[in-house]
């Protein structure tokens, strides 16, 4: 029943097992991690990316860093897990699950009394993750459900099972549309400069014999123009308490011209991707990386070494261009501060 | 005076010379033509790019294959040209230099007696490269004089000078309003999927000591949010009798773009881009290319063998998005049919 991309994240015996996602499509393989520093690594390296799949990456991580220093110091280990819980949460700034699940754990730590704390920790942490699988299945279904017969859809960067603890957010409504043959064609931003489009959607899709059509980014408006598209579904790595959305480079301009092509635009993403600390989208740091990731594939360069790269990886879609929002808990009709402080208080 | 750009179409003795915009910018190579099937392989494969750069190299290939029938059959050597003539008008479908350019050789072809065309001929192709870096200084001049002080521009595609007989299009408004140091930054979308905004703008505006920093497409939204855009400036590969402009895929998302955020949207353009012939954009046939363009750089491939690919490699930019046509006639504002046609006939 569950694909392959369903078990990008894994707790194997003692260790976490992670689909190195940087060597897809061409290559299946596994970044084995025992240490929480490897977890840290593997999230700031995207060997693990999307924002539900980084939180739950985390929580793990709080798993083998809390047996680490356990091991190390039984009286001590919850002060001495200080540095790695900080740097687990800032291995990458703008998806606020990260924090989220750091949170979490934070309270089972705070919880748990003496004696070994990693069967307590692990169980949490396999909670967390099953209960993000839940979400996306229950929120694919409220998505789905927006969706008429025969529906084109077009979706940016990858919000599937690669990108959470399974079935996914945007590729989770998708999942469930094709399940219910609600479903014409699927098409996939390639997402420059990463490529999660192709070597990630593409992928995942077909594993599940969804059919899927990559294009580059710059020509999602010339589809706009050319297709009946219904809808363009995305997923988040960070919901501010107004509705603003912060999601993969890209996703602003696609909510634009989806508003002038009449396209409806859906934001999927389980509730703990909203974050009700930051009002608005200003308040949401945007990660800058590497210009590398621009300038360079594999090993080949192909800038001029004197041309100025600024490479942001994520944008602001503001509230007023999001359709709906589709969580676990129900849909979210033109979002805004009410109906989003309404959803997740109710 | 002039940059190695500058030179990218070349007649040297008895060849044509053209910088091979493919191996750019790591490497900088000529590919040498002495038939006129050379120069259509090499417009096919994007040796020479850009609307009026494969016009001018028309222009060329005409004289390489005059050249070669009137040595096979000096009698008959026009009617022996025609399946050449086409096979240059239809390398590339989208731009209407190309067609231009072989309509002028033409009738220079039909003006010619008896004895060898081809001094006649390349005199004509020589006049015609002039007047297009003419062309080109002209429209450059009429661009730079719209930009206020200290302006933040950002452009697609390359259309400098590679992508002309020289000195460019948009890029040659750049140079003008650098020189009178109009400029305060110089953005370029890299330009998927064939990089031109990476691999030629940057190192062309980079061979002239102008600053350039590179952004994925999809950035450019954000760049709009952030920054006092001042202008987009683009090049056209045809602009219909109406001022719709069809120009590297992207173009009409930026145009949307520009205009949701207050930023001028500038097409520089030859009057030799302009087709009357066609109404609107609805009429002019966008190219799509191959796959690998999208799913393979140099020998690594990255997408999953069974993906769909859309590749259509030009859009439609409805004149009404269009602030500016700058041509080497002068600048149209908010062009229309009416406007364009006093423009032409003038």
């Amino acid at each position: 029943m569950t694909s392959l991309a369903d078990q990008a994240i894994r707790w194997h015996e003692d260790r976490l097992l992670l689909l190195d996602q940087r060597a897809l499509p061409n290559q299946v393989r596994f970044v084995e991690c025992t240490r929480v520093n490897e977890v840290v690594a593997a999230i700031r390296e995207m060997v693990v990316r999307g924002a539900p799949a980084i939180g739950v990456s985390a929580a793990y991580g709080v798993v083998l860093g809390a047996r680490e220093h356990f091991a190390a110091c039984p009286d001590d280990w919850v002060e001495r897990m200080e540095a790695d819980l900080q740097a687990l949460a800032q291995a990458r700034p703008t998806a606020v699950n990260l924090k989220w699940a750091i949170a979490r754990m934070r309270e089972v730590m705070a919880r748990t009394g003496p004696g070994d704390p990693e069967p307590g920790l692990l169980q949490a942490a396999r909670r967390l993750h099953e209960e993000d699988v839940q979400a996306n299945r229950a929120l694919g279904g409220y998505g789905a459900s927006l969706l008429e017969d025969e529906a084109i859809v077009l979706t940016h960067c990858n919000a599937g099972a690669l990108a959470t603890g399974g079935y996914g957010t945007a590729l989770g409504v998708i999942r469930s549309a094709h399940a219910q043959d609600k479903i014409k064609a699927v098409y996939a931003d390639e997402t420059r400069p990463w490529f999660q489009g192709t070597r990630l959607t593409a992928w995942e899709l077909l594993q599940d014999d969804i059919p899927v059509t990559v294009i580059c980014d710059s020509a999602a408006a010339s589809l706009m123009r050319q297709q009946q598209l219904a809808w363009v579904i995305v997923g988040a790595d960070r919901v501010a308490r107004n509705g603003d959305v912060a999601n993969k480079i890209g996703t602003y301009a696609l909510a634009v011209m989806a508003r002038q092509h009449g396209v409806g635009f859906m934001v999927a993403a389980p509730t703990s991707s909203i974050d009700l600390q930051v009002g608005s989208g200003a308040g949401i740091e945007i990660e800058e990386r590497s210009q590398q990731e621009l300038t360079q594939f594999h090993e080949v360069a192909f800038a001029p070494a004197d041309a100025g790269v600024w490479n942001p990886v994520f944008d602001i879609t503001p509230a007023g261009l999001v359709t709906a929002l589709v969580t676990e808990k129900g849909v979210v009709h033109a979002p805004d501060e009410e109906k989003i402080l309404a959803l997740v208080q109710d």
